[in-house]
């Protein structure tokens, strides 16, 4: 009989995927894992039963979160990267041979060591002599960071359980202050279509731009998020990423993308007039 | 106990809406038509098991459908609408005081009837005196057709079952017959993301790439179509969707949008690489 993971999308959506087999499944100290053999997704892997990565379409989002801040600011050296232990941020890092120093802040060793292991298609990176790896809360540890830093990645789960935390003004505030005056911070910002994540989004908005003279939101297309339309944050200093964009930048390093170009990094940030609003400043 | 309505987006996907009830069945001498209440997507119905239009996002489709053809050429008057009976499309074509006909071709005259009575979101303008109603085949439509259209709106269904036609090289060399000099040819143009929707889309692209000078394909974002992530066509023998784009023309017929806007007109066109490279003409 066939075997199906679905994910509740929303209270009233679901989405579900067909699988082969579930490869493996853990519970650590901080969440479920398990990883299943799709045919249709290939393999993919779920936190608290909600998919983070899949073989068919995971490049877009790590193309997404990664690409667009590097064509912003080609000579980005140093960089801090909160979650994202699949390691999949990493190895679209680690294409950039200017990029001299990675620090990589996961709550859970759990999911580095188990995708090592079982998902190699993102975590190939992660002992690259150019990583370091940190096993903590990414709350706590920008709390107590001193060094400053040119890119900060909030490649994050949802608001609820360990990803709490990264949604937080006290994060945001000490993500500010550890970032270099020409700094980008992008952030994996939830959907617009579903109420809860719509809250999210525009919660996460407002945190932000409070605290960045720079806040933007842009967006791609995942279809193993709900909805599909998925949203990344982009918040700086300085840099604005339409007017301060440059070209070819990955053809400079030879980094050939799948779903990335400069035509896709200046329409990401195009919004519909109903997310528009949905972030606009609120009048008082 | 909860009702859920299950659409297969392809062969190992499925996307689920729980209902409170279905509202209303029929098997019409064309297809089945069912219409359902739900409370995270609104009213919705649904042709031969497939989701065709939801209170909550409609609006994304139909507006795209026609406010790009708008804006590359303002003066549109007369438009041909195939398929569409659910009257969205016209919905929208209606805001434009210079339309002076519409003709919308619909094969199933009780896709017309009950969205009439089950789904007055889209179906409230498909008696308005502008528009001419044929309960004919399109593609015998346009086959024996003489008279000119600025634009062509082919707004069917997938290319299985009824619709099938309108993906045919025959129906497109029609279109182009039929088609004044500066006309537009706007068509629902499948999703890449799942094997055989992204089949379809090489076809159905392939085959008016070969008829019009001008054949470009954009995107939006449509969650309740499989992957969420959905194509349109864009054919003319003369105008660019983006070099002959023309700023504000909805703002001068004081049309507002909940999704459209300038800045997604030119995103729209966009393309990811993988899509890019699959639309390429192929070297032989």
């Amino acid at each position: 009989m066939a075997k199906w993971f679905t994910e509740a999308w929303s209270a009233g959506v679901r989405f579900s995927v067909k699988y082969a087999r579930k490869e493996y499944a853990e519970r650590t100290p901080h969440q479920k894992i398990a990883f299943y053999e799709s045919d249709e997704l290939g393999r993919f892997f779920t936190l608290d039963g909600v998919m983070m990565a899949c073989e068919k379409d995971e490049y877009v989002y790590h193309e997404m979160m990664i690409h667009v801040p590097m064509s912003v600011r080609p000579d980005i050296c140093r960089v801090l990267v909160i979650g994202g232990g699949d390691g999949g941020s990493v190895r679209e890092l680690l294409r950039y041979p200017q990029i001299a120093a990675i620090t990589l802040v996961e709550i859970d060793e759990r999911v580095v060591t188990l995708c090592e292991r079982y998902f190699p298609q993102t975590s190939r990176g992660l002992r690259d002599a150019r990583v370091s790896l940190v096993y903590a809360d990414g709350a706590a540890f920008v709390a107590n960071a001193v060094d400053a830093y040119d890119l900060i990645v909030v490649d994050s789960t949802d608001p609820i359980g360990p990803g709490e935390g990264l949604f937080s003004a006290a994060f945001y505030r000490d993500c500010h202050r550890i970032l270099a005056s020409d700094g980008i911070l992008v952030n994996q910002h939830e959907s617009p279509y579903f109420a809860a994540t719509r809250r999210e989004m525009i919660r996460a908005h407002e945190k932000i731009a409070s605290l960045f003279p720079v806040a933007r939101v842009y967006q791609a297309f995942i279809p193993t998020y709900p909805s599909g339309h998925w949203l990344f944050g982009f918040a700086s200093k300085r840099l604005d990423p339409v007017a301060d964009f440059r070209a070819g930048v990955q053809d400079a390093a030879d980094i050939r993308t799948r779903y990335y170009n400069g035509e896709v990094h200046r329409a990401a940030f195009a919004l519909p007039n109903d997310v528009r609003e949905a972030l606009a400043p609120k009048s008082k």
